[in-house]
C-alpha cells in the first residue's frame, strides 16, 4: 500500500500501520511517501517529527474511533453499486428536501434513513440534501464542526453506509446533494496546521480561522478542497454539493476558488455523464456566483435565497428583530423578491448599516438558480429554542407559506418535518467530549441569546443529550392531525408543481404580483395561473378573473362576478384561461 | 458659510472658525451642521466632545500649517481657468510621464514644474502623471503617507498652484493624471477615526489599517473616496486617476468600490464632456479590473503591468532576486508578456508560493489597457539605494530598453529623468516631524534591506534631508553626454510611435516575437514593422527580411541577403514591405 501525506511543516514523518512505524520520504512538493504492506482495513496514522501520538490522515476516509483516533484504510472499489441506470437530475424542476441524518430517524443512521425514503417519494420531492456527514468531534452534531472532510461520520454508518444511502436514493429516483463546509474547521480535532499551512496567516470568521486560499502554499489547500468536492461527486455518486457560507471563503486570487471548483466539476460532469450541481449558501447577494463563466461569473448552478425566506417569514410571523427588520413584515418586499430575485439589490440594510447586494439581471437569469424556502436548518436551529414555524403559526398560515414556496419561481426546498408541521423542535446540539469545549460552546450559545433578551435557563444546553434527542423527528405525528392535513397540502402542491409548466417557468418576466398591504391579500400571477393568498384573520373577497380552481388550502370557492371569496388564512391556485 | 462634517462617533461637535466656537447640530445621517459667518479664507477646525485641540476637516481643501493644523476655507470658484479649449485625451495612443513634484525641480513646486513642461512637450509624451499631492505629514515625502486626501500639499503650492499646473499642462496639450491612495492612511495626522468608522474593524495591509469599504457605516467612507476622485476630475480639471495598490482595497460588497468608482466617473465624463481615465496599480493579474462592465468586469480604463517591467528589467540586468526570480532573465518571458499581456496568468509564482494570475482574453482586450514601463517610482525608489537603471546598465542597453517599451503594444510610461538616464538616484525619503516616527521609519527601512544582505550604513536614511535633496533631478545633465544622446533616442522613439500606426495597434494578435535565447537577440513583429534587438555584448547578424530602417539606437545597417548586422547592445526598427 502506498501511503502519502502533504506535510511540509515537520522535518520528519513516519506512518504507523497496525502498530509498526515506517519512515517516509519527502518529495519536492512537500508530500511524504512510503510503501508499506497493509491490510484492506489497516489502522494507520502519521507521526510528525517522531513526537507525540500518531495523527489521523488529513484525507482519511474512515475514523472508526473518532476524529482524534487513528485512520482506517478504505477500499472504494469494494462496494457494489446498484445505480447503473441512474443518469442524474438537473436542478430546474426539482424540489429539495434538507435532511439531518442524526435526527431524521430515531436510529440516526443512513440505513434507518433509507427506510424513510418512500415517504419522500410519496411527498414528491426529487432531491435529498444531507447536512454535513464529514467526521466531526463527538457523536452528534449538526455537522458544521467537521475536521476530517474526507471521512464519513462513523456513527451515521461510515462510508459504506453512505453509499448504501445514495444508492437507495437513486433507486427511488431521488438525487442526493451533500452539504460541504470549506470555510473553516471545527474547534476540536483539527490537526491540519501540524501538517501544513491549511489556515490563513491572518483573518478569521464567525466559526474559526480562515482557510488559506490565496497565501503561500495555498495551491495544495485548494486541491484539498476541490479533491474533496470531486470525491463526493465521483466516488459516492453524489449529484450535487451545497457549499456552506461561501462569503467566508477569503480568496484574493484572480480565479476565485468557487470558479475553479465549478470548472473542475464541469470537467467531471463530462466524464461521469451525469449532471452535477453546485449550490452556494451566500449572504453576498451577488449574482456573479450564479452568472455563467462566459459572462464573467463563477458559473455555480444556484444559490440559497435568504431574502425570499426573510420576506416570507417576516410576512407570516410579523417578526422584525435583527436581520428581519428591513423586510418589513409586509407583502411589498415579498413581491419584489418574487419578481426581481433579491430584495437587497443595493438597498439599505439596517442590519449591516450599509447598502447591500446587487440586482439580478432578470432578463437573463433563470429564476430556478435561486432556492426558495419557508424553513431550513439554520433559520430553525439558530433560533434560541429551535422552534419551527408550526410552533407559532396557525395551520392556515403554514399552508399559505407552503403554497407561496411551492408555486414560486425558485427551486423550492423543505426542511425535514416541515411537510407535516413537525411538533419537534430542531435545536442547536453538540457532543464535544472535552469538558472545557462543551462548557464554552454552551456558554457562548446562552450569551448570544442573552444579548437578545433571552433568559439563559430557557436556552437549551447544546451539550445536553436531551437537546439532541428532542430534535429528532417524531414519525408517529404523521398519522395525527393537524400533521396529516398539512402533509396532504404539501403533496398536492408538489404534484401541482410537476403538472403545471407555468410553475417551473424559469422566466422572472412571467411573474407578477398584485396585493393589498392593508387587507393582507396577494395574488401571484405565473403564466396562466393565479396564486391567491388571504393572509388576513378573516374571510375576504379578492378580485380574480374566473378560472378553474386547481388547488386550495381551505374551502375553495370559484370566482363569481370577478370576486373570489377566500377563507381566513388560505391560499388557492386557479387556472385563468 | 455652511460647515458640515460626518462624525457619528462624538456626542458633541463644534466648529471653531477664526478662534470662535460654534456648536453644530446632528442630522440623521451622522453629519453635523452649522451656519457660521466666515471669510473666504477663514481658519477652522472641529472640536469633538469639547475636548482637545480642534481637528482639521476630513474634507479640508487647504492645510497651510500642515496636517496637524487648522483647515483653511478655499473658494473653488475663484480661479480663472484658461483651458476652455481643452477637450481631453483618451488613453489609446498616449505616452505617460510619471513625475514627483518635490524632486522634479530644484524648487519642488507646481510653478517650477510648469517651467519644465516644454521639455515634456519636446520629448513627445502626452500625459503627466503626478505622484500623490494630497496633504501628508512633514514637508517632503513621496506622497503615499497622505491623511487629508482633499487638500493639496501646501509646500507644492496648495490648491491654486495645482490648478495653475493643470491649466499650464492643458495649454500645452498635455493631459494630467493624478495618483491617489485609497487603500490606507499615513502614519501621522490621521484623525479620521476620531470622527467615524473610516477604518476597517479588522485587517491591515503593508502600510496601515485597511479602509472600511464594506462594514457598518462604509457607505459614507465610500462616498469620501468617490467624492475625492470626482473632486480631482471635476474641480481640478484632472484627466485621469492612477489608483494606488488596489489589491489592498478589501471590499466584500457585491459591487466593488472600483466598479462603483468607474460608474460614477463615467457619469461625470458625460457631464464634463472630456474623456476621464482610471488606471489601477494592481498586483492581482486579474483582467476583471479592465474588462468592460457589460462583460462582468469593473470597467477601469487600464492597469499597470508589473509583469512587463519585471520581464524587461530581469532580461536587461540579469537580476533574479525576490519577485524577479520567476522572470528568468531571458527573452522567453518577455515574449510571452508582449503577446499575451500577463506572464503570471495562472503560472507558478515562487515569490508567492502559489500560482498567480489569470489569462488576458487577447482576442478582445486592447493591449493599451496595460501600461508598460522600464522604470517607475516604485521600481526605482524601493531599491535599497534608489538607483536608476542608468547606474548599472550601459547606454546601449538603456536604449534597447527604451525601444522595447516605446514600440510595445502597451501604453508606455516613463519615470521622470529616465529619458536622459539621470545620474541622480530616486530614494525613499520622508520628513516626519515626530522624532519617534522618524526613527521607526528609518529603522524599518534599514531592517528591510538588512534582510536582503545590505549593510545598514549603505541604506540612505529616509529622514535625512540629504536623501531628499539627492533625489532631485539635475537638469544640467541634459546638456552633457551620455544624457543628451539618450534623450534624443527617447524623442525619436516617441515620434516614431506617433508616426507609425502599427505601433499603437491595440490588437495583441498583431504582435509576434522571435528570438534566440542563447545568442540574445529578439525581433518583435508589429504589423509591417520589425523591432530588432541585439542584447549581446558583441555584434551579431540577425535574419530579417529587407526593409527600410526607420530608427536605430546605434549604427544602423540595412539587411543584406536577409541578414542584418546589429552592433552590440543595439536596437533598430524596420519597415518590411
Amino acid at each position: 500500500m502506498h501511503f502519502a501525506v502533504w506535510a511540509p511543516r515537520p522535518d520528519r514523518v513516519s506512518v504507523r500501520v497496525d502498530g509498526a512505524d515506517h519512515p517516509m520520504t519527502l518529495d519536492d512538493g512537500g508530500w511524504w511517501h512510503a510503501d508499506v504492506p497493509a491490510d484492506v482495513e489497516s489502522e494507520y496514522g502519521f507521526l510528525l517529527d517522531d513526537a507525540g501520538a500518531p495523527l489521523p490522515d488529513p484525507r482519511s476516509r474512515r475514523q472508526p474511533d473518532g476524529v482524534h483516533g487513528l485512520s482506517r484504510l478504505y477500499d472504494d472499489g469494494a462496494y457494489a453499486w446498484g445505480d447503473a441506470g441512474w443518469t442524474g437530475r438537473v436542478l430546474p424542476g426539482t424540489a429539495i428536501y434538507e435532511l439531518h441524518i442524526g435526527t431524521f430517524t430515531p436510529e440516526g443512521t443512513f440505513d434507518a434513513a433509507i427506510e424513510r425514503l418512500d415517504h419522500l417519494v410519496e411527498l414528491g420531492v426529487s432531491v435529498v440534501e444531507l447536512l454535513p456527514v464529514n467526521a466531526f468531534n463527538g457523536v452528534h452534531n449538526w455537522g458544521y464542526d467537521g475536521v476530517l472532510w474526507y471521512a464519513v461520520h462513523e456513527a451515521y454508518g461510515g462510508p459504506d453506509g453512505y453509499k448504501r444511502f445514495v444508492d437507495a436514493c437513486h433507486g427511488r429516483g431521488l438525487a442526493v446533494f451533500q452539504d460541504v463546509v470549506y470555510n473553516h474547521l471545527g474547534p476540536s480535532g483539527n490537526y491540519l496546521p501540524r501538517f501544513a499551512g491549511y489556515l490563513a496567516a491572518a483573518g478569521a470568521n464567525t466559526w474559526g480561522a480562515s482557510v488559506n486560499l490565496s497565501g503561500p502554499d495555498s495551491e495544495e489547500v485548494r486541491r484539498y478542497i476541490v479533491d474533496n468536492a470531486l470525491m463526493w461527486l465521483r466516488d459516492y455518486h453524489v449529484d450535487g454539493l451545497r457549499l456552506d457560507a461561501v462569503h467566508a471563503l477569503v480568496d484574493e486570487r484572480a480565479t476565485h476558488l468557487l470558479e475553479q471548483l465549478a470548472v473542475e466539476v464541469a470537467a467531471l460532469e463530462a466524464h461521469v455523464r451525469r449532471p452535477l450541481t453546485l449550490i452556494a449558501e451566500s449572504d453576498l447577494n451577488d449574482p456573479r456566483l450564479i452568472t455563467p463563466r462566459e459572462a464573467g461569473g463563477y458559473g455555480l448552478t444556484g444559490q440559497w435565497s435568504d431574502d425570499f425566506h426573510h420576506a416570507l417569514h417576516s410576512l407570516l410571523t410579523g417578526e422584525r428583530q435583527g436581520y428581519y427588520y428591513d423586510f418589513g413584515a409586509g407583502v411589498a418586499v415579498l413581491a419584489k423578491v418574487l419578481t426581481r430575485g433579491f430584495f437587497h439589490d443595493g438597498t439599505w440594510s439596517s442590519f449591516r448599516r450599509r447598502p447591500h447586494g446587487r440586482p439580478v439581471d432578470t432578463q437573463r437569469m433563470p429564476a430556478w438558480r435561486l432556492l426558495g424556502y419557508l424553513q431550513n436548518h439554520d433559520q430553525t436551529g439558530n433560533r434560541a429554542v429551535g422552534d419551527r414555524l408550526s410552533a407559532t403559526l396557525s395551520p392556515g398560515l403554514l399552508a399559505v407559506g407552503a403554497t407561496l414556496v411551492l408555486t414560486s419561481p425558485f427551486t423550492p426546498m423543505l426542511f425535514m418535518g416541515e411537510e407535516w408541521g413537525a411538533g419537534t423542535p430542531w435545536q442547536f446540539f453538540t457532543s464535544h467530549p472535552e469538558p472545557e469545549l462543551g462548557v464554552a460552546t454552551a456558554e457562548g450559545r446562552k450569551a448570544e441569546f442573552a444579548g437578545h433578551g433571552w433568559d439563559s435557563a430557557d436556552v437549551p444546553d447544546p451539550q445536553d443529550p436531551e437537546t439532541f434527542l428532542r430534535s429528532k423527528l417524531d414519525w408517529a405525528e404523521l398519522d395525527a392531525e393537524p400533521h396529516r392535513s398539512l402533509l396532504d397540502i404539501y403533496r398536492r402542491l408538489l404534484a401541482l408543481r410537476l403538472a403545471e409548466p407555468a410553475l417551473t417557468d424559469p422566466a422572472f418576466a412571467q411573474v407578477e404580483v398584485s396585493y393589498d398591504e392593508q387587507a393582507r391579500w396577494l395574488i401571484v400571477l405565473r403564466g396562466d395561473l393565479r396564486v391567491v393568498c388571504n393572509l388576513a384573520a378573516g374571510e375576504q373577497s379578492v378580485s380574480v378573473p374566473p378560472g378553474e380552481v386547481l388547488f386550495a388550502t381551505g374551502a375553495a370557492s370559484s370566482t363569481v362576478d370577478g370576486q373570489m371569496v377566500m377563507p381566513a388564512e388560505s391560499a388557492a391556485v386557479l387556472r385563468v384561461p
